[in-house]
């Protein structure tokens, strides 16, 4: 039998020029494709390599489809889009493996990092992650919303920056809404927040305001939000603004 | 005047693979490079490339070289390892951009994310950042030790799996070994803790274990630590264990 192996690999947030050379050699050695429509789209097709496409909400169904292929002999990769470790594949392959069958034990299982959303759209926008943050996917399809209401509050009071993941989607128009109105009132009005829209793609918005500007309906799910702390800052420039967050707080602050 | 620019770019967490083609592109076209030593020892000399080396802790002195340079006609590359964005120099010029001369408002300065150590770290681990975390600078060389205490308690209550930079330092004995015993306190034994060194070069260690057996002298300014949540969990396999965060939190544990 031949040597199959499993890849979990982050493609970036849409610009080919941050994908990493390690996925682009995994892509090319790879039999089979495995991930959500959109993104395996970004793969060019070839003789020899076999595209799986799947809707989203059926991670852990991909998750056991490239176990088996892998165990069989392929090679497969399964795709994210930014970094498959952060609300994306890597875990839900391992959730897939913890729960199945002792075929899948010695399977060669590698993560493969990619350039994740929020350090793309920080990157735009200037540097408003660049003290302490955190990252909260705004998603209750997995987790109560009891919890993403405590941690924005705790994570107001820790004064750190936070970036969002899947602010709002369709089936989840009101979570959102609510989200801001607890960071309005835990942070106040003056708070900048930056919306980053399908960064690095020919999509791109990006916008930046202070947090009783920011409205529901500025994000969607190809939406970053990135609010900062205490002292994130906004540098005006001919060329547009600048958002960062220095590396420093004073005694006093803090 | 030829028209300068300055780009602030991330060349990942060592492995030369890991470096993104918007990286390789922007040092192909520079004629200056700047940063620290062990950075700038990574870009191949060139005809008509000065690099310029400068040890550690003159982050501003090297954001200004930068600025200055850029605004003479000079295409800039300012190197960090990792992303520039996180603890690294994009804040750095963007205090001193806002600090400075006039002369320097028109500069085009972007930044180029790269691979961030946390999310190396945790590929080569698992996915311990699969869900909802943090990332905190353990030095206490720019904030008041009294603020990484107080958001150490914060994150642990808002149970994020926390991922630490610049743990352990030689003129920093002391912060690292208050740092775990806070999280012992608030997080339990039996919390699993990852020391992750020197992530994909030659000198890679990965060690897994209870916070009960993490030692202070287990880190060291090459090692991120990552810390899970109440929900992170390990998988034995044949290769050696996997540490991952599952994607979903049951309704009764939060």
């Amino acid at each position: 039998m031949p040597t199959g192996w499993l890849a979990v690999a982050g493609l970036g947030p849409g610009d080919e020029a941050l994908v990493t050379p390690e996925v682009r050699a995994a892509l090319a050695e790879a039999t089979d494709v495995i991930g959500y429509i959109p993104y395996v789209a970004r793969i060019a097709p070839r003789e020899g390599l076999v595209l799986h496409s799947s809707d989203n909400r059926v991670e852990l169904d991909r998750a056991k489809l490239a176990l088996n292929l892998a165990a069989q002999g392929r090679k497969v990769v399964v795709v994210s889009s930014g970094d498959p470790g952060v609300f994306a594949m890597a875990a839900a392959v391992f959730e897939a493996l913890e729960a199945g069958a002792g075929a899948w034990q010695d399977i060669d299982i590698r993560v493969l990092p990619g350039i994740t959303a929020m350090l793309a759209a920080s990157a735009r926008a200037g540097a408003p992650l660049g003290h302490d943050f955190c990252a909260i996917n705004l998603s209750d399809n997995l987790k109560p919303w009891s919890l993403i209401e405590k941690r924005l509050r705790l994570a107001a009071e820790a004064d750190f920056a936070m970036a969002f993941y899947n602010p709002r989607s369709k089936s989840r128009p009101q979570g959102f809404a609510r989200a801001l109105a607890v960071l309005q009132e835990a942070c106040g009005d003056d708070r900048p927040v930056l919306f980053a829209r399908a960064v690095s793609t020919a999509d791109e918005v990006l916008r930046i305001m202070p947090l009783d500007k920011a409205q529901p309906d500025m994000a969607d799910m190809r939406t970053m939000v990135i609010v900062g702390s205490s002292q994130t800052r906004i540098i005006e420039r001919p060329a547009g603004p600048v958002l960062y967050t220095p590396r420093s707080v004073p005694e006093m602050v803090a």
